[in-house]
């Protein structure tokens, strides 16, 4: 059967030559980093070397940058640490994050440990920066932590990092951003970037998964978030994943060594799918702002064609049998075949049609979104007769 | 150069078929097993498939298996859930843990969210039983967690589970144990072991680094450790690290596969190699009970020879110089050139030599051990004269 994987915001098929670095890490460099003899320096140098390559890529310096589990615990890190070790005690955040920082922050608020709040959005689902100044303004003696994501995960809009950066810096707030969209995909300078925290994920641009890391722009008053070993210089206990350190170095390079290139193809792509789709199914529309080519992200678009919620199942189940991967919303949340609260949140009871998120990679083509299309042309087609 | 890895308990290489079946899962199964469409679905399936596997090997069910980035997340997990989620207001443990255990419980005692006691120690270094069941009974109403290693990871001294188990339970006490250094070197039957969580980590039986589990008997009441997206049923956020899951699998299957047989080989290279030390070296002595080969597990064994701190330390440089890989503690220790806190905390200060540890792998041979030992006598005789 044929096969079409469009669901590359959730997670994205490893490149052979990343296989083939964690293969031949795990073959070769098995010591532990913390040991001090041969072995251990060698699986040492090998993320320290990761660590490097990384920065060096985001314009940075390499004891920025803390080896994680992934995203998600990279997002945690940061949020929780900056509440526990940096006096923060106001968390200014959107109610469209991954939930990576929702459930965490709303977690914290939940302890009272924090005061939560939320910045509007505007009808688009985009962030309403006058808002968030106000916000800021209103209790400048409260420790705050702003979180916002660069790009959402459903929805694909792109947040002015530097613009929210600089208004955080201005009302001495922290600034953490969930990157796990944009890393890989976007040029990032975290010289000259006012963030504090970043969190990236390697399987989300064809590295592996289970492997991450947080960019934290001063570490100095941080405790561990995991306590034990000294790894990490103290911040993160536990032996190092080396062969999936490597890996994630290795999709970085890659990433970055052909960004434009692979950005120029996929826009390519979503602007052929829009167009088509337009041409094709009477009534489709593009959800937040991922229908503009210039203020969302290239890698994904959020479609409604005019479905109810049990047509839409009945929909993606024809779609899944066709061989066709897309999503309802973030995966992280399809498990619980639920409509995507992000959606939910932003056109409330105006969302007349539900959303599918179809999100490119460099190993899609034009003849797959064509059969996607038709596939879905037909779909659309059996409905209304 | 000839080069010996005699540091299995720091980590061990990955066996040939865990690496194969981590690029298969690699390269065949990238989906996010959050998604529902069918690449999601097959990714899902690995890892629950692992997850059964491994429960069942350790005879229980795969609701009790929690995924983990590994050992030391794992003891974390199950210590800072417990006080969080569980009412525990004491934890007795010991000051020879490993720092996954001791950095953790003494961050909760910091931060006042504890009472913690340490258990005596007798002069091998062992749990002095008697000392537990008075400190339990001293505050019965008080919810009580009790953290004890199974097998010391630099002396090898084993932990009646059952025992402490069974007396943990009269008390009314919850009990964890850091099972780093046992499971996959030793059954455990979970459905008839007194033990409410128990932490593993791949690494130490020729799995990957970055994966292991958190045993817990029953979750009921854990909130996550992790906030995020609802896997690992809402108890550990973040993407399903596959690979290293099926990897982790693998490993488990291997190493309960051929459990006796490996067992006994090692044994017999542990039997040897203590045997021809006492032949070869003068004064040469064995720490905790790691000389005893019922005592001590069969994977490791913590020498000391007549040499000062700083003689041990160009003693450890020549052997690593020759290719020998050994330590002197633990890995995650080692970075920081100190000596052993296991051995200052039971020897104090009739600490008069450091010790060496040597751990085994099924890799290992006679044929290596003599090789080390030439050397620690050519070293030693060169030492004296």
């Amino acid at each position: 059967m044929k096969s079409v994987y469009l669901d590359n915001a959730a997670t994205t098929p490893i490149d052979n030559q990343v296989i083939a670095a964690i293969h031949e890490s795990m073959l070769a460099n098995f010591g532990n980093p913390s040991s001090t003899h041969a072995f251990g320096r060698k699986a040492k140098a090998a993320v320290e070397t990761a660590r490097k390559s990384i920065a060096s890529l985001l314009h940075t310096t390499a004891a920025n940058i803390v080896f994680t589990s992934g995203g998600t615990e990279a997002d945690n890190m940061a949020i929780i640490c900056a509440v526990r070790d940096l006096g923060v005690k106001r968390i200014i955040s959107s109610k469209i994050e991954h939930h990576a920082v929702l459930n965490c922050v709303e977690f914290l608020e939940a302890e009272a440990l924090i005061d939560l709040q939320f910045v509007n959005l505007d009808e688009n689902g985009s962030v309403d920066v006058s808002h968030l100044e106000s916000l800021l303004a209103e209790s400048p003696s409260v420790k705050t932590l702003v979180s916002l994501m660069h790009i959402n995960n459903e929805i694909g809009n792109i947040l002015d990092l530097k613009a929210v950066g600089e208004l955080c810096k201005t009302h001495n707030a922290l600034f953490h951003s969930d990157t796990v969209q944009s890393v890989g995909h976007f040029s990032m300078n975290l010289e000259e970037l006012p963030v504090d925290f970043i969190a990236v994920s390697a399987h989300k641009f064809h590295g592996p998964k289970g492997v991450g890391f947080l960019y934290a722009k001063s570490r100095t008053h941080l405790k561990p978030f995991i306590h034990g070993g000294s790894q990490e210089r103290d911040l993160r206990a536990g032996t190092e994943s080396v062969h999936n350190i490597v890996g994630l170095q290795k999709a970085m390079e890659l990433a970055y060594l052909n960004l434009e290139k692979e950005r120029a193809y996929i826009t390519s792509l979503k602007r052929y799918f829009i167009h088509t789709l337009m041409d094709e199914i009477p009534g489709v529309r593009f959800n937040g702002l991922s229908g503009n080519l210039e203020k969302s992200t290239y890698t994904l678009v959020n479609v409604s064609i005019p479905l109810s919620a049990s047509e839409m199942d009945m929909f993606l189940f024809q779609l899944d049998l066709k061989g066709i991967a897309c999503s309802k919303g973030s995966a992280c949340q399809s498990g619980a075949q639920i409509g995507s609260f992000v959606l939910n949140e932003i056109y409330g009871d105006n969302l007349d049609y539900p959303g599918i998120r179809f999100s490119f990679s460099k190993y899609n083509s034009k003849e797959e979104l064509d059969y996607v299309i038709s596939i879905l042309k037909d779909l659309a087609i059996l409905k209304s007769s």
